[in-house]
This record gives C-alpha cells, sequence and structure tokens, in this order.
C-alpha cells in the first residue's frame, strides 16, 4: 500500500514525476561517497518550480523527510538518502530562463549542468566563473548547495560570489525571491548567501540569478614538474608573492601523476615528484621563470595545448578512482601554510601505512587529500579514519578549515564541532528552526 | 540619579569609558542624515572587545536598547539614536591586530578608518579595496555594518567580498567568532554574510579579518565631459561592453559639476552636462577612444594627474552640502538600465520643481541622487518626499534596489516592504530573534 505522502504525490504531480520502484529509486539515493543509503519511499523528477511546491506542501502536511538532490556528484553525502526519506531531484529543471549580455547575468534554473551555463555564456564572450573539477556533470543547484569553489576561483572567488539572486521554495512549500539582478545591492540581511552552502537544509533553490563576467581573450598556461614536493609548493608562493595573479593554480603530487600517467600514459618523467599547471591573463614568462627549480617546463602557445595541460589535471580524480575507494577530502589552510600542510599529509600517510593522492588549488591553499582505500570495503579502514583526523586537526591546527568547497554532508559531520563550536552551532540549529521549524529538509545534514 | 544600567556600567568599564553628559552625549547621537536623534542615557566609548562584552551584558541584564556606531559618517540613520538608548562607540577600537603580506590578509578592529588600512596593506604592494566615497573617515567597522561598496568595487566588489571572518560581541555579551582565515570555505551557514550588512542589529563586530589583495602597479585615468548625459551614459555601456574591465567608473551630473565649479572652479566647460570618470589597469586608449561623443577628454599621464581628476569626483558630496540640506539616496539598478534611471531622475526634479544633483558607480549601476533642499527644515519637504518615492519606485520597477552600498537604516523604513516582501520581512525578523531575542541591538532600524 502507499503511504499517505505517496499517494497524495500521484495525485497531485504531473504524471510520472514520482519514482516508487525501489530498484529505480536506489540509483538516486546516493552520491560519490561511499555512504550506503536508506531507502526512500520515493523520488520526485521536479520539473518546474510549481513541482516543487507540491512537493514541500505534502511533504510539510505529512511530515516527511526531503532529501534534494542535483547530479549527485557530491563528495560529502550531502544528499544521501535517508531511511523513508523522499529524494527530490532538480536535475531535470534544466532551463536557462534568461541570458543578459547586457547586464552579464543569467537566470538559470538548479539541474543546468554548469560547464553548459559555461558554454551558453561564451557565445557572448562572457563565462560563468565557478569551475568545479566536476563541472562537466555538475549542476548548478548542486553547486549552489555546497558553495563550490573550483580551479578559476583563485582569481574569480567560489559560486557565492557569482550568486546575485534565489527563488527559493522553503520547507512549507512557500516561495521567496532573495537578492536581486543587480551588482550591489543591502536592503536587507544576506538571505542569499545563507542559502548558498546551506547544503538543502535551508530550502530549495528552484533559480538562481548568476553574475558572468567578461572571458579573458587570451590565457597563458605553464606547467612545471618538480623534483619536490617543497620547490612547487615554493613556486606558488613565489607566484603569489610576485603579484603575477594565476586565474588557476593548480598542484600535484606524485601519487596523482603516477595514476594519471598509468591510466593515459602522459609521459612523466620517472624524478616528478610534482607537477604544478598556472595560468594567467597576461605573459606567461614572469609565472615560467618563477619555477626556476622545475625540471622541465612546458609553455602552451595555443588554446589547443592550453586545453592539454590542464585536461592532465582535470582526470585526477578519475585516475584515482582507478586504484581503489576513495575518501576525497578538502581541507583549506592560510596560503602561506600550504607546504607544511602538504609535509604533514605526506608524514601521517607513511606513518599509517595509507596511500593518500593530493590534487590542491593551491593559489586558495586549498587541498584534496585523496585517501584510497581497498574496494569492496563497506567503509574506509580505521587506519584511513585515523590519518583523516590526524590531517583534519593540523588543518585547524594551521588556522585552516575542514572544508574548503565540498561542504560537510555527512562525511565530515564527525570533526564539525572542532571548528564551528558551540556557539556558532547553537545560531545554526536556531536559524534552522526559522526556515525548517519541523525539521524535513535534508535532516541531519551539514550542521 | 543613575538609571540601573549607568550605575552598573560606571562600576564594570575601566574609567573614562562612559559618557553622560547630555550635551557630550548629543555629539554622538547622530550621523549625517538630518534626523533628529532621541536623547541617549549614555555613550559608551569601547577600546576593547572586553569593554564590549561588559556593555552587552549589562544591556541585556537591564534590557536598555544598544545603538552601535563608528564614525556617525553613515547616510541612511542607521546611528541615530533612539531615547532612552546606550550609545557603543567602537570608534576607540583601532588596531590593525595582524597584517599578513604572505596570506593577504589584515585583522582590523572596528574604529580603523578604511583609507588608514588601505595605506598599512600598501607598504607591503597590497590594498584594502573596498573604498567608499567617505573611506577617509569612516570605519571598518561601519563598512561592515552597512556592506559598504565605494569606487573600486566595479572590479574588486563590496565590503563582503573582502570579509573572510569576523569575531563578534552577540546581544548577551558572548563572543563568537565567524568564518575563517583562508581564502575559501564552507563549514556552516554563512554567518559572516549575514553579520555584514545587518547594521548593527545582530551583533557587535569587535575584529573583521580581511581580504587584502594586490595593488595594481600601473593605473590610467581618464576624465571625459560630455554636453549630454545620454552620451555619457552610452560610453558607460560601451567601456563595459568593450571588456575594458575598469577599476572605477563614475558618472557626474551637471548639477553636481556645477557645485563643484563654484566651490573649487575646476575650469567647466559652459556646456558640460555630464562627465565621466574612469580607471583601468591597463592602457587607456581603449575607454578614451570610446568616449567618441565627448567634448573633451583627458588622460592622466602620472599618478598626481590621476590623483587630480579622481579628486574632482571625491569633492561631490561636500559641494553638494554647501547647496543646503542633502537627502543622499543609494538606488541600484542593472547596468542597462541606467540611462533610463538617469532620464527619469531628471524628469522626476523637474515636474517636482527639486534640485537633485546625481552622480553613479556607473559600472555597477549604483545612483546616488542626492535631494538638495533648504537648510534650517527639521526634515525634506513634501516636494523631495514625493520625488524620492517616485525615484525608489522608478529603481525598483526597473529591477534595481533600494541602496546600493548605504543601507536602510531609518530613512529607507518606509519603502523597505516594497522590495522585500512579506514572507522575506518574516524571515529577516525569524533570524533576528535568534540573535537579539530582546530585541535590543539597534532596535527600528534596517528590517
Amino acid at each position: 500500500m502507499n503511504s499517505p505522502l505517496v499517494t497524495e504525490l500521484l495525485a497531485t504531480l504531473p504524471e510520472g514525476r514520482l519514482l516508487t520502484d525501489p530498484d529505480v529509486t536506489e540509483s538516486y539515493a546516493r552520491d560519490r561517497t561511499f555512504l550506503a543509503p536508506g531507502k526512500p519511499v520515493g523520488v520526485v523528477l521536479a520539473r518546474s518550480r510549481d513541482d516543487v511546491v507540491a512537493t514541500m506542501r505534502a511533504a510539510t502536511e505529512h511530515r516527511v523527510p526531503v532529501v534534494p538532490r542535483g547530479a549527485g556528484t557530491g563528495l560529502a553525502g550531502g544528499a544521501t538518502a535517508t531511511d523513508g526519506c523522499l529524494i527530490l531531484s532538480l536535475a531535470q529543471m534544466t532551463a536557462i530562463r534568461e541570458l543578459s549580455p547586457q547586464d552579464e547575468i543569467a537566470v538559470a534554473e538548479p539541474g543546468v549542468i554548469t560547464a553548459d551555463l559555461d558554454r551558453a555564456a561564451r557565445e557572448h564572450g562572457l563565462m560563468y566563473a565557478p569551475d568545479p573539477s566536476s563541472y562537466e556533470i555538475s549542476t548548478i543547484g548542486g553547486n549552489l548547495a555546497t558553495n563550490a569553489g573550483g580551479l578559476r576561483c583563485v582569481k574569480y572567488g567560489v559560486t557565492r560570489d557569482s550568486a546575485l539572486g534565489l527563488e527559493v521554495v522553503l520547507a512549507d512549500g512557500r516561495v521567496l525571491d532573495t537578492g536581486r539582478r543587480t551588482m550591489k545591492g543591502v536592503t536587507g540581511y544576506d538571505l542569499t548567501g545563507l542559502f548558498v552552502g546551506s547544503e538543502g537544509t535551508l530550502g530549495i533553490i528552484t533559480a538562481a540569478t548568476l553574475r558572468l563576467r567578461r572571458a579573458p581573450s587570451e590565457v597563458a598556461t605553464v606547467a612545471a614538474e618538480f623534483s619536490s614536493l617543497v620547490d612547487a609548493a615554493a613556486a606558488v608562493s613565489a607566484i603569489i608573492a610576485a603579484g603575477c595573479q594565476p586565474s588557476l593554480l593548480e598542484l600535484m603530487d606524485r601519487t596523482t601523476l603516477q595514476a594519471i600517467d598509468e591510466w593515459k600514459n602522459i609521459g612523466l618523467e620517472p624524478g616528478t615528484r610534482a607537477m604544478l599547471i598556472a595560468q594567467s591573463e597576461g605573459s606567461p614568462d614572469a609565472m615560467a621563470a618563477l619555477c626556476g627549480a622545475a625540471s622541465f617546463v612546458a609553455v602552451s602557445s595555443t588554446p589547443e595545448e592550453a586545453a592539454e595541460l590542464i585536461g592532465v589535471r582535470r582526470l585526477a580524480y578519475q585516475a584515482k578512482e582507478r586504484l581503489g575507494q576513495c575518501l576525497v577530502e578538502d581541507v583549506c589552510v592560510p596560503r602561506s601554510a600550504l607546504p607544511r600542510m602538504i609535509a604533514t599529509i605526506e608524514e601521517v600517510a607513511a606513518r599509517h601505512g595509507v596511500m593518500i593522492a593530493t590534487v590542491a588549488h593551491a593559489g586558495d591553499g586549498n587541498l584534496h587529500p585523496v585517501f584510497i582505500f581497498e574496494r569492496g570495503l563497506a567503509e574506509p579502514p580505521p587506519a584511513v579514519w585515523a590519518a583523516a583526523d590526524e590531517v583534519f586537526r593540523a588543518a585547524l591546527a594551521l588556522g585552516g578549515t575542514l572544508t574548503g568547497e565540498h561542504g560537510v554532508g555527512l562525511l565530515k559531520k564527525r570533526w564539525l564541532g572542532l571548528e564551528a563550536g558551540p556557539l556558532a552551532t547553537e545560531l545554526h540549529h536556531g536559524i534552522k528552526q526559522v526556515f525548517d521549524p519541523l525539521g524535513i529538509l535534508n535532516p541531519g545534514k551539514a550542521i
């Protein structure tokens, strides 16, 4: 027999919007973490704001938890289903409602693939700057929910910095418009900022007014291989200190490079311990010169060559997934602490006998140490958790944060108290209570 | 006889921190609006976070409203005293606690003058980007409270975009640390963004971790005079559309220019109806060429010449104050609507027989129409209010906002409902209740 919620949704939603076959709903129940999901009562495939309104009204009436999801590419368990929840997929709300080259804004629905919005903007000489590594498969809605970063954010900021206004369906189905279409505005509290990064716990974003930026006409790309990770980190500091203003500054360690090389045969020199990929909108010469300690430096002279150099970086995550299951971490430290953080990760990996492959958005001090463990295990073995615990604590001790751009989700809740403290936690829950008094929006996540 | 609050503060605060003489406290009771303040019970001149903690604990105990203030340069009445309130001045908390060139951050107390922080940063080749016109007299705390903009924000964003973390004393005296020292981070809700722009209604900021940026090595400045405001607005659009990425793009109308010319004799040509001042970090030639319709174009070739050209703009507000009392408005519209907004302001001024002198941060679509009225009046005459009302409604109809960077304070509360709507208002008050359940923080302002 159907639950009262399912019965109501079948009656109110247009046909085909609700899935209840357990074999089908299971595939909507997890993100890209190893976390085992609960069993949802159904999956709503929303195609419009009205679908979301109807869903949230019914969920409120029947007090059923709702787990919103985009493309399910999250790395923190934020979209993991809980037992008895309703999954609300926004992946089919894919309209770019508006794209105004004059005002340099777009209004996009949550299911728009991030790279698709970027491509649409580029037809007008503009770009959508935020570009998480997943941007060819992740959605605007998911990016907003986690305040996603990316490779270009060293110059253009995170998703928050491109979000001007939101259309949000609240827990009870009421529709709220936040923010504005203008570049500036200070009327009322910053509700836009509050929803961005809230991981689906405060409301369901059904459209976003996003800032576009002028696409740079010329981009130079430098790739440098180093026989020492410390030398590579020193080059990062030198590039920043010289005022090169890179629009991308990525660091990969040996384990990552080897994983890519084994897969794609990129011709890695045996002694290479680190690779730095940098991009800037002026001449590449200054950046190349600052990689003086490198064993090999390549400078792109065409967009195709640049894409090839960056392409190596974009293979990193998939290359690691070939080696085993991945626990992808996301600490961020003040830029000056990058070499110390890298050294700590290497030391922790060696001491615990754990394989850690690290890439870093080095210009932001944001590191992704990926803990690789045996396939088939239900969760990471104790040595991985012990190593991860040490990495988190080291990041916090260096003045850093648990998560630069992936979110807390379920994975990092264990450590949340170390960073947020009891007073911030109390306020988070007070805010949650204002927006979602019944606690039905993605319960147990993020805060 | 002293009130119980005053008695307690005299006992708990170090000597000299509390002023109660009405002749003295009166001078702390207003900002730069015409609004007549109420009579405060006293003024606390806080010198440390501990002073703020003691003040808020006592205010909570005795249920006395607290009106925080920085330098009192606000233009919306946000720091206007109410009868029986305690004024909490942060102007004497002037320490720059830290300035790290390596991490490109500073930790500043709220009383630091904005331009002083910028100068401190420039000693290291960095800058503090937000530069409201008042930046030589306004404070970091006031800038944070209103999310101040400025001339450079067309390129570098508003105050929010430079605020990484805050130390805040809550209404009950508890101390909260928000945000982080890192460039990115998504642990928990964005409390930093919630405090920025909240106009002292959610907590008292006692320190801010602020992002510094690399100071541009070369800046070119162009000033162009136009015989038509429409031509000047067209040049703005052309400069943006060409991707010049100006770091400053200011427009002044004839009334403003005449006020400056009468005061400082800048040699204004009689037919000039508008002046555009643009700055960029590359060659000025492209921008100068796009001012083809101008009757006169000047390009700076030295920093001194550039400072002189910008200096004209920075005189605007004082020049207008010489003509009478000023109601300074702050609407912001999508950039493409700038010419229509300017035309509306001119039409409204003519129809109501009101003098309006407008400057605009044109690159952001942010206009400051200044309504000038007779000295000696307690408040603007009805024709000014009627004209202002039409200007606000026109801005909203064009997809704009009531306030780009000054805040709502008291002055704009009348119109707030037109923009925020009942649902956002309900949420604002719900959030206020979480942070300030007794409603003692700057009551009646902003929301």
